[in-house]
Parts: structure tokens; C-alpha cells; sequence
């Protein structure tokens, strides 16, 4: 597992779109090369955004490892796979969202609401399949227990 | 959104481990400078992988815009993006798991299951928080409405 060849492995992640906030709106908009893979998204009710924190694409953000999480009660060092911070080895940003409209002549998806600023680059987009994400039985940590047990009718945002 | 300095942009994504399959269990083995982002994993129940559909990466795969699924009842063609499916423009897999261990002494983290074959990359790994990812009411498409509302408890397997 430790061999240099496989450390130094790396991939390609293109941009497939963009955030835009407009008028207190949240879209994805999408290059037009890719807006043939929204086909039926508009049956679901929600979509799975993930996307690139190109703030934290620097050296410095991509070896934190540990961080105190700024919530619950006198959280521990936690490491940053236990947690949703950007700054990680990979700054996938990984957001459930409520599908408002899809317009596919405009290439674009409107959203609820998104917890990633104007302009930050779309990486993939995967409708939401309770049979895949909706855990019926799920803990978490005590310092955070008191959290909400479900996705927030409004969403994730800013 | 169409100019292509943008279209062109890309990003790079590290291998941060692997899928292990082994005597009928399965890991995930991480190289040895991210093990530290593991801690206090083992207190969240749930972990969503994001792998690496390394088979699709390749110009071909990766520009499959729509695809009629393999499922449900007279499914019609259907974007990707609508889709779970590895070949879509970034493969990346994204797999809610059951934590059944964390030994960080080892460098790795056992799930109860995963639909990644062995020796899949792993890139990122993140907590499963309910608030995130737990929707209450989520709807999806008439040709796949007879499916399991629910995480399964025996998780997603290959």
C-alpha cells in the first residue's frame, strides 16, 4: 500500500459547471457539453452536488489533517474525515439540495439552497436515491448529539 | 460559462488509499500520511466513500451523457447525472457505508459493505452527518417508485 508509485497517484477532475447566485436565487450552471446528463433529474426531488473548494486547492488546506470543529460541545481534535470541512486532502465539496427547476435550454438547474459560493466550480451532480442515503438508524459523536436528525426543510446555505 | 479557459479547467485528485476485500470483509486502507483524519470516526455509525471508478477513466466513459438504467419498470433514457452510474464525465463513486471498525494502528477503517470492487482508490471519506443527508421526504421517478425507501441494513455490496 506504501509504494511511491501508488502515493503519487493522481486524476483528473474537470469542471463540469458552476455555482451562480442571482437575485437571491441558487442555480447550477452547466457547459453545454454536459447538460444531456440532466435528462430525468427533474423527476427527483433532490440532487447530491459535489463541487470544488478551489480555495482550499493549495498545499497548505490539503495536508490539514486535524481541526477542532467550530460546533457541538467542547469538540475534540477531530480528524478531518469526521468532519465536512473544505480544507481536506481532496476539497470535494458534497451537498444535498433540494431541486426547485431544471431549464434545459438554459443548461441549468436551480436549486434551494447550497452551502458554496458564487462561482465555485461543479464538479458532479448525482440524484439523491433515498435507498442509497437515507439511513434509517445513524449516530454521531455526544458532543454533537443535540443536532437535528434530518436535512432542514431549508436546505444548506450560507 | 462557455469560454475555454473554464471548459479546459481541471483539477487534480490524490489517491488517498484503496478498497481492500479480504476473508469476506472489507476496508479501507489508507496510506499512512492521511490516517490522522481519521479520528473520531469510530463515533459516527455511517461513512459516505468516495472512490474512484478507475475502469471509466477513460475518454469514452467519461463522455457518456445518457443511459437507459438497468432497472426499474420500462426505465426511459435517462441522463447520468439522474443516474448512479460509474461512467458519467468524473467517475467518482459515492457509497454511504456502515463503520463496523477504525484501527488507526493498521491505518484503516472496515465497512460492512461497499459496491467498489478491490483495489478501487479511494479519495475521500466523510462522516455521514443526518443533517447533511437524511431527507425526510424525498421523491423520486413512477418507474423506480416501488424501491426500498431505506438505507438497506445490509448496505450496498457488489
Amino acid at each position: 500500500m506504501r509504494n511511491l508509485s501508488d502515493i503519487e497517484q493522481s486524476f483528473e477532475i474537470y469542471l463540469i459547471g458552476k455555482v451562480e447566485r442571482k437575485n437571491s436565487k441558487v442555480y447550477i450552471k452547466l457547459f453545454e457539453k454536459y447538460v444531456p446528463a440532466l435528462k430525468q433529474l427533474e423527476h427527483f426531488s433532490h440532487v447530491q452536488v459535489l463541487w470544488w473548494a478551489d480555495k482550499h486547492d493549495n498545499e497548505k488546506s490539503r495536508n490539514i489533517m486535524q481541526t477542532t470543529p467550530p460546533y457541538g460541545e467542547n469538540p475534540p481534535v477531530t480528524g478531518v474525515f469526521a468532519t465536512r470541512a473544505e480544507y481536506r486532502p481532496n476539497p470535494i465539496g458534497l451537498t444535498t439540495a433540494e431541486i426547485v427547476s431544471v431549464d434545459y435550454d438554459k443548461g441549468q438547474l436551480e436549486v434551494k439552497n447550497i452551502d458554496a459560493f458564487d462561482g465555485t466550480p461543479v464538479i458532479d451532480l448525482k440524484a439523491y436515491f433515498p435507498v442509497c442515503d437515507r439511513v434509517k438508524e445513524a449516530s454521531i459523536p455526544n458532543w454533537i448529539v443535540g443536532w437535528p436528525e434530518w436535512f432542514p426543510e431549508e436546505g444548506f446555505g450560507l
